[in-house]
């Protein structure tokens, strides 16, 4: 397997986390997404909307978005198990990953950004506010859920597709310098992940492309 | 069955379409996002995040997020299926949801559009431009996938997870008057399923709290 990625992507860095701990070889593509890389005519051929990750399987096929290709390693590698067994149980998970997936990082990733500073002139203090307004509004909720459901983990206490994206989510707002503090269970969590060898593998800075000085 | 929805919700009308394609009766809870309804304590009790769509279900579960209420109505009530047997497949599939509401529908919805305009100044024209921005980066690259995939619906030939989303995403973009003329295979799509009974239910005029003035 061909892994298209860069190493500061969260949606990337969520696949990056499942194929770890799915036990998953898949070689590395990096592209440079302040460079607009991912925006080059070979790579818009295999993924037509130009963003990372997308996943090139052993057989040639080609998998867009991370939640697609999240759910496409579980069915496909099924050990270890990243949802629960039962159907109440897997739609809390996939719910946490939805409020992140859909409700947080669409807002704040790199060409959002772009947009307010250049066709909305918003400034940094603005862009800034921007970016916490949305990690606050999703990490809210998300504390009350993680409350409800968890045992060292986001859900219970083995990984899943909630912990793959709540690591990368809050890798982001600390990146952003966003205020964690009134979410002391969401903290708890990603410091659970953070001992785990699958996530420290994935980690933006063990990534072949890593840049620290960025 | 419960479902808390509002009229011109997209999420909402999702997780409307599925039901309807599914056979599933449930009653319908409807809450004025103008009024903010959705975040009266009641229901931020049984949604943290005071979003709609959520759906109580008959043992009495709240699911929350549309994606993890199609996902669950999928695994509960297998027929007639809504994704394609083979894993590739269901990748593609979810792939177009993700597309739609990872990728588009979280930038145009009524908080963010709120955001802009009170948080920073954006006029009417600004606000606008933001809305076709977006859609015409998820279109295009949407109707490259409808392209390939599509023989009458988004997937293949009959309805899929994809129709579910796509069906609101076009609706939300004639609302603001969004010009569809370069995406005509998703116009096809979504011409093909509004022949269809169970997309005809789940249209917002077609719900108790429409408010076709509005």
């Amino acid at each position: 397997m061909r892994l298209h990625s860069y190493w500061r992507s969260s949606a990337a860095y969520r696949v990056r986390i499942a194929l770890a701990l799915k036990g998953c070889e898949a070689a590395v593509v990096t592209h440079d997404l302040r460079a607009d890389e991912q925006r080059a005519p070979g790579y818009l051929n295999l993924n037509p909307q130009g963003l990372v990750p997308a996943l090139e399987s052993d057989d040639g096929a080609v998998l867009t978005q991370s939640l697609a290709i999240l759910e496409w390693l579980e069915e496909r590698y099924p050990a270890p198990p990243l949802l629960p067994q039962d159907a109440g149980d897997r739609a809390q998970v996939r719910a946490m990953v939805a409020l992140i997936a859909c409700d947080m990082h669409p807002l704040n990733n790199l060409r959002v950004l772009r947009y307010l500073r250049h066709q909305l002139g918003a400034d940094q203090a603005a862009v800034s506010a921007w970016i916490g307004h949305w990690i606050a509004q999703g990490f809210a909720a998300l504390e009350v859920l993680v409350a409800r459901h968890s045992r060292g983990f986001a859900w219970g206490d083995a990984p899943s597709l909630a912990d793959c994206c709540l690591v990368p989510q809050v890798y982001s707002a600390q990146r952003y310098a966003v205020d964690l503090a009134p979410y002391p269970r969401i903290v708890a969590v990603a410091g659970h992940c953070a001992g785990h060898p699958a996530f420290r593998a994935a980690h933006p800075l063990a990534q072949p492309d890593a840049d620290p000085d960025a």
